[in-house]
Order: structure tokens, then sequence, then C-alpha cells
């Protein structure tokens, strides 16, 4: 096929921002760093939306939704979270245009400014909050396990499709327990969730770990976050949950009743993933002749593409191919039958390997004749002929091992990409080529800039589960007991 | 039960305020004119948009999103567009806050104001246009089925919860065609699929018809809608479909390479519901013990309530609800066994009738000994005792028993409150009482202001598929061909 992709050996960003376009994911719009997400890209995000809905009510959660703007004042009361969040956004000051004198358009009606500005919410910890305090009263209004499926708007200079862009889609959960040990335990379980989806749907392994000081969510006591490495070896920050204390509790004044008759301040967290999750899939898994989707998270499972020469044996063929779409259909996989005559098989494989479909079935006249079918998985490009009645179970094997492989390939990819370095000469030195450094670090946010300033690197996280061990500090020298991961990131 | 509803019959708009409120569906937030949905209510809105998206795609479309904000410009483009919806608007104007000097808080950034304003999108035609300009070159492009899931915003003086607030959520389907027959065939799919939608899920019959010249939507040549009429005899638009002609493809330049290889402007349809529709599903059946839920759209279908006295008791008959519970979950019913024992039955009784669960389950040491099961039906609030073994089916066959009587007593209340009125003294006189008035039209924008000055009613639509007939205007006494119906409205 012809190549439609930078490759991406040649340069990364480019091969990335092509496959999103080629394969129809997302286009940039004329609204400066808003995207249009195209039926395919939204296909992927409604699968993702449908998973993680069905995580979210499992671990007993409910949906609501919360006004698209905040009043400005409302960013003041927590005072970290005004510096993260309250700058850099979309703020609508007027409430009405009206035709202009020259009679060529319209312009904004002077008379119809807001006595206060109004933020296009950028996230909504403050809203919530002060929605909550008319929700709370006594423990038994607790805990409130709520999550909003919504847009934000975070003005950004520099834009890339999925990646960072002014306005994006997401989940943000908001929860209110009556303790701290509930409340964290709520943090930890989401980002577990979070886990979860991103290695059993995605096929993406992550690290799950803490965020230093200086790169916790403005505004919380402990921010947890889960770490993907893409195929160039930047690290991709997937999904945050965040231990918020009584910080928002005590910004909106949130009391309750507690068992002992005593007003106390609730806790809470928050937690959220994006459309951003789609540029790490594409970013993980992807090679230069597309997509390569886990069969988990595609829109479209399998594809079946009739050979055929003559009418005669199109009607044959196509037969055919009708009947092994009824009986995958049948077991719920999700599969399309492309007989288009407009186009010819060799359009269409190039097409679907572009787009990622993980099992493409060819059924021509020979086919039918030795009574097999050809089966090509996306991730290998591997073709084998399988007995026609076996159709159903050796297509489910094969999905079930391509989800398998392409989460392996990652994990290994991951594995041989990550690094425990003990030296800061040689972490300087390699840290360009990509990777995730596992080194000892002091704690100091001295030593973290340095990281910043010298390496053009951060603290990606302090991973949970990991083994305590006597180390020195990669920088400093002084005692370390844990090791943190260093790396470029998106 | 203590009334904790407002009678409608005293103060129906009362009445409607207070089930929002008390049913806990929503809830007026800080943000002027915005409200928040609240779970239970945001569970119904769960349910319209499954059901909805199940029939959009099974009617050929495809989801996609589109930018929030529109430049204010592109609303100057289409001459009627820009009267009908870029006036009443949320206008961003800045991108950046920064401290004030004062330290007290955050103000706008002056030198941050955007060189065009963005509007907060009222509906998304122009911007999608813009979109379709380049995705669209010839026949082969078309048709483009495509649907957007959205938040959108009007700025209202006057709110209501649902039924008109500034922010809302709705979905906007926006179609492009190669001829203008399949363009209204399109308006006219998704217009039956709207009443489809009304008539068996929501339990609500619509007259579906076409709109005057006056209340058409502003760009469109065309404007269908399905109009239900609420307890009150009042009127209410619950979906609309638009045919627009070329307007868009005209105003924002989208030709396409027609079979005869000549360039022509595309063809367009557009078509919307919205979170008004939980405003009418409330409106068209509740009462004053709280709301009715058809079961086809009712987020829980039936409730368990456990009734003992001892602890011994409350062993047996909360393991007998459970098993019950399961009989019904296996089959797909949405079933919750309310065990709490901080609450006592009475009150859980009342609760899940404010709620308006359609079927509730009380089971008591007697009904185990009896081997049977009471239930009670939320629609006429009549119980009856169905022996234990016939659970399931006997559940099953009253959901749809409820299903249909919702739907009857509407369709029944809105018949006896038709009216074919041939005489305008009459129909000034009792107008005011309500009801839809069946009058001929002479088809003037003279008589239908008259309507509108001196009944303070709107002509709601011309319904379709009526018989023609020759009749005289009701006002100018002109010939007329069809009938048009007069109301009140919301």
């Amino acid at each position: 096929m012809a190549k439609v992709l930078t490759p991406k050996e040649q340069d990364y960003a480019q091969w990335y921002n092509d496959l999103v376009l080629k394969s129809e994911l997302a286009e940039n719009s004329s609204v400066r760093g808003c995207m249009v997400i195209k039926p395919y890209g939204y296909a992927i995000w409604e699968k993702i939306q449908q998973t993680l809905d069905r995580m979210f009510k499992e671990t007993g959660h409910v949906n609501a939704y919360f006004p698209l703007f905040i009043p400005k004042s409302y960013f003041s009361r927590e005072a970290s979270h005004v510096e993260g969040f309250a700058k850099e956004c979309a703020v609508v000051t007027h409430y009405r245009l009206k035709n202009s004198n020259d009679g060529k358009g319209v312009v904004v009606d002077e008379e119809a400014k807001l006595e206060e500005e109004l933020i296009v919410r950028p996230t909504s910890e403050t809203i919530i909050w002060n929605t909550y305090k008319n929700w709370i009263q006594s423990y038994r209004d607790l805990p409130l396990l709520i999550n909003q499926w919504a847009n934000v708007v975070r003005w950004e200079m520099r834009t890339r499709l999925f990646l960072r862009t002014s306005e994006f889609l997401w989940q943000e959960g908001h929860t209110a327990h009556a303790t701290q040990e509930e409340a964290m335990e709520e943090a930890i379980r989401m980002m577990n969730v979070y886990t979860t989806f991103a290695e059993q749907y995605l096929g993406i392994p992550v690290i799950a770990g803490e965020k230093t000081e200086t790169e916790r969510f403005a505004g919380a006591i402990h921010t947890y976050s889960i770490e993907a490495m893409m195929q160039d070896g930047k690290a991709l920050q997937a999904g945050t949950s965040h231990f918020l204390g009584q910080n928002f509790a005590k910004a909106f004044d949130v009391k309750f009743l507690n068992q002992k008759g005593e007003q106390e301040y609730v806790w809470a967290t928050s937690w959220g993933v994006s459309t951003r999750l789609i540029g790490a899939l594409i970013m993980a898994h992807s090679d230069n002749n597309g997509l390569i989707l886990p069969p988990n998270i595609a829109p479209l499972q399998v594809v079946i593409v009739p050979i055929y020469r003559t009418d005669e044996e199109k009607n044959i063929v196509c037969q055919h191919g009708k009947q092994l779409f009824d009986e995958l259909k049948n077991e719920d996989i999700t599969v399309k039958l492309d007989d288009r005559d407009t186009h010819k098989p060799g359009w269409k494989f190039a097409e679907y390997e572009l787009k990622g479909v993980p099992v493409r079935i060819s059924v021509g006249p020979k086919d039918i004749q030795q009574n097999s079918v050809e089966l090509a998985r996306r991730d290998t490009l591997e073709k084998v002929n399988v007995p026609r009645q076996n159709i159903v179970s050796e297509v489910k094997q094969l999905l079930s091992d391509i989800q398998k492989n392409i989460y392996q390939k990652a994990f290994t990819f991951r594995n041989e990409h990550t690094y425990q370095v003990d030296d800061y000469a040689e972490l300087k030195e390699r840290i360009d080529s990509g990777g995730f450094f596992s080194v000892h670090w002091d704690g100091t946010s001295e030593t973290e800039q340095k990281f910043n300033e010298e390496l053009k690197a951060t603290i990606r996280c302090i991973p949970l589960n990991q083994p305590e061990e006597d180390g020195k500090c990669i920088v400093s020298g002084k005692p370390s007991k844990k090791r943190v991961i260093v790396a470029k990131s998106y």
C-alpha cells in the first residue's frame, strides 16, 4: 500500500498528527485550540464512556450535571485552586449581541454586561462544592458518589489533537465523605479503576503512583496518577485521582453533623480522565500503516471484505460474507460487511489497516471452494486460514489473542525502556533518548527543579507498591527510601 | 401520607416546581438561569439518551463532537439565523484572568482580549456547516448523517427548571444530502422517530405537524414539531425537525459534484430534543402524590420494601426480598431492594410514590406465609396480591399494563381537551381554560398575529395527515382547506 503517514522513526509528532487526520479521528476546527471529534474518533470515545460508566456504577457512583459556567469569585475561595485554574480560561462577560450600526453583522451589546464575569468551567470542584453545601447536613447524607460527563475549557496556547486542546471532553468524579479514611480509600479505588481500564481495555500498562507536591492538582492533598509510556519513550499522564482533604469543604463551608453529634468539615475526592486517552491509545500501539486498536475498545472489531471478479462470483461471495456477518453479529462481535463495489479490495485492506480494525476477513471464490476463511490480524499483520465451520470460535480466540498481544507488546516495550539509574551524569546523558528513569530522590523541590531545568524532564510519580530500599538521591546524595520515575512527558 | 406538594388544582406552576425539587430531579444553581440536574433527574436523561441514541443509530446516524464556541461572524452568514439566535447568548471576550491589584481575588486580564468574540453555541448549524465544507466534495461523500449530544446556551430572562433554562442538554442532528427529496425524507423520518419515542417511551401522545412561517426555526424552509398536551391543557413543543433547504450550504459555500458532474449546493436538515422532555414527562402524567413515570423510561421500575417488626422477621423477610430481587433482575427488570432500617416502610412508600417508581412490592411475614406478594402500581395506586411463584410474569404484565395505561390516560385527556371550533368569539372565550383548538386559518400572518395578541396563544402546528376539508378561516372567513392547532403553550 502507498504509505500515507510520515514514518514515526522520521518524525514522531508528524506521524501522530498524520495518523489522527488520515484515520479520521479528529481535526482542528476553525476555532483556535478546539478540535472536531469526527465520527470514528467519537465512536472510540463512546466505547471509553460506556466501559468507564459501567465501572463507575459498579463502584456505587451515579451521574449528575452541573452548570457550564462558574462565577469568577468562586475560584478565589480555595487559595491554591485559583492559582492553578483561574488563569487561562474562557471568560464570559456579556449576554447579548446586537446588530452593528453599519448593518453588516452583529456586535457585543455593551448594555448587556454581566455584573460578575462567568468562567467556562476548567474543572468543577468549586461549583459542585458550592452545591454540595445544600445537600449535606448529616452523616446520613454521606457519602455522595457523583460523576459528571462534560466538556471543559482550559485556554491553551499550543495545542495538539486529543493531547492538549482548549476544549476537551472528560468525566469528573466528585465525592464527599464523612471520614478521611473513606475519602482516601475512594481516591485509591478510582486510581485502581483507571488502572484496570487502561490495562484491560486500552491495552496500555500504566504505573500507578503519587505525584510530588509541585505536580499536585491545585487544591489537593494527594494526587495519584497513572502514567503510560508512549512509543517514543515519553510519559503520558492518562488519569488522575485526588484526595482533597477538607480544602474544598472549608472553602465552601460544607459541614456535616457526625455520629457523635458534632459539626465537622466534609472530606473530598475528585478524579478524571479525558479524550486525551484517545491520544494515549494511538501513541501506545499504532504503527506506520495506521492505528492498532485493542479489540476491547475498537468501535469495529471485524471487517469482512468480499473478493470477486464477475457478477456471478460477487453474488456467491457476498452471500457467503453475509452468513459470516450474521454468525459473528449473533455472538455480539461488532462486525461490518463491506460489500461496496465503489472500492477495490486492496483499497479496503489499506483503509481498515489505517483504521486499526483488529481482524479482517476476506472471502473469495477459492475460500468458499476450500471451505475456509482467511483471517488477517492487524497487530502483527499475519494471516491465517481457518475452517469455515470454526469461524466464530476462531475469531473470538483471535480477538482475545490480539488484546493480550497488544498489551504484552506495550508492556515489553516499557520494560525495555525503563532504567534504574543511580548516576546523575548518566541520567543527564540518557534522558533525551526517552524512557522511564527510576531514580532515588531526596524529596526536595530543589532537586525536582533541577530535573525540570537541566533535564527538561519531570518526576512523573512516586510509584505505589514499590519495595523500600536504602538509596541515595541521584542529585544530592542524601538518603532516600524510594525511587521515583523521571521522564520527558506529553 | 403528608402532602409535600402544592396540589396542582391550586397552583399548577407551583405544583410543578415543588415536584421537580421534592422528587430530586433538579434544582436552580447559583448561576442565574442554569440548573443542576440531580442524580435522579440525570438517570431519566440517561434513559432518554440511550433510547434515542439506539433509534438514531438504527436509522443510520453516527455521533460526533463539534466545538462549544462559535466565532461571532459565523452567525451573520445566514440572514434569518442571526436574527433568531445570535442575540441572547453568552459571549466570551477574554481568555485570561489575573490577580487583582488589591490581592483579594482575580480580575479579567484586559490584555487577553480575543480579536473576535466567541459565542457559546445556542445551536450548531453554523460551526457544523463551516466544517462540512471540508468534508464534502462529491456525491460519494453524501449523505452525512451526524448527531451530537451536547450542552447549549440561550440566555433566558425567565427560566423554569427543565422547561426553559439558559444552559440545557440536548442532541442535535445535522445531515447533508445530495437531493431535496432525500433531505425532506430525512426531516420527516426524524420527526417520526421523535413521535415514536414520545408515544412508546414517554407515554405522551403527540401531534406531528408543520410550524407556520412565523414559528419556523431561524434558517429553515420547513419546521416540523411534535406538540404534546400538558395536564393544564397547555401545549409543549417536545421536539423539532427542520428541512433547511440549501440555506446553510449557501451561507458556508458547501457544494458537491453531483452524478452529472455539476457543482450543486448541498441539502440540509437539523433536528433536536432536549432536557425539556423531562419537563414534558413530569407535566403530562404526574399527580399530587408525585411523579408518575412510564416503565419504559423509569430509571427504577420496581422497588421491593420488606415489612417486619422483629429481627427474626427481618431476616426472613429480607431474604425473601432478595430472592424476588434476583428473579426480577435476571429478567432485565431494573429493581431495587430497599432494606434500609433507617427508614420505616410508610416513609419508603411515600418516597417511591413521590419518585414515581411504577411498581412497588411489599413483603411481610404474612405474605410469605400465604405464599403471595403484594404489588402496588403507581399510576392508579391500586394494589393486588399475586401468587409468589408468578412474580416475574405478573410484574412484566403489570409494567406493560402501566405503560399502556399511562399513554391511554394522556391520550383520553388530550382528546377530551381538543375542540373543533369555528367561531372566533367562542375560541376567545374558551382559550383561557386550556386545550387544543382545531380551527381553520387563512394562512396569513395577520390572522396569526391576532391569535398571539388577542388570545395570547399561538398556532402550534398544521397537523400532518389530516383530511382536507372546505372551511373558512375562523378570523377572516377566507377559504381554508386545513385546520391548525391553536393553544397556549410553554
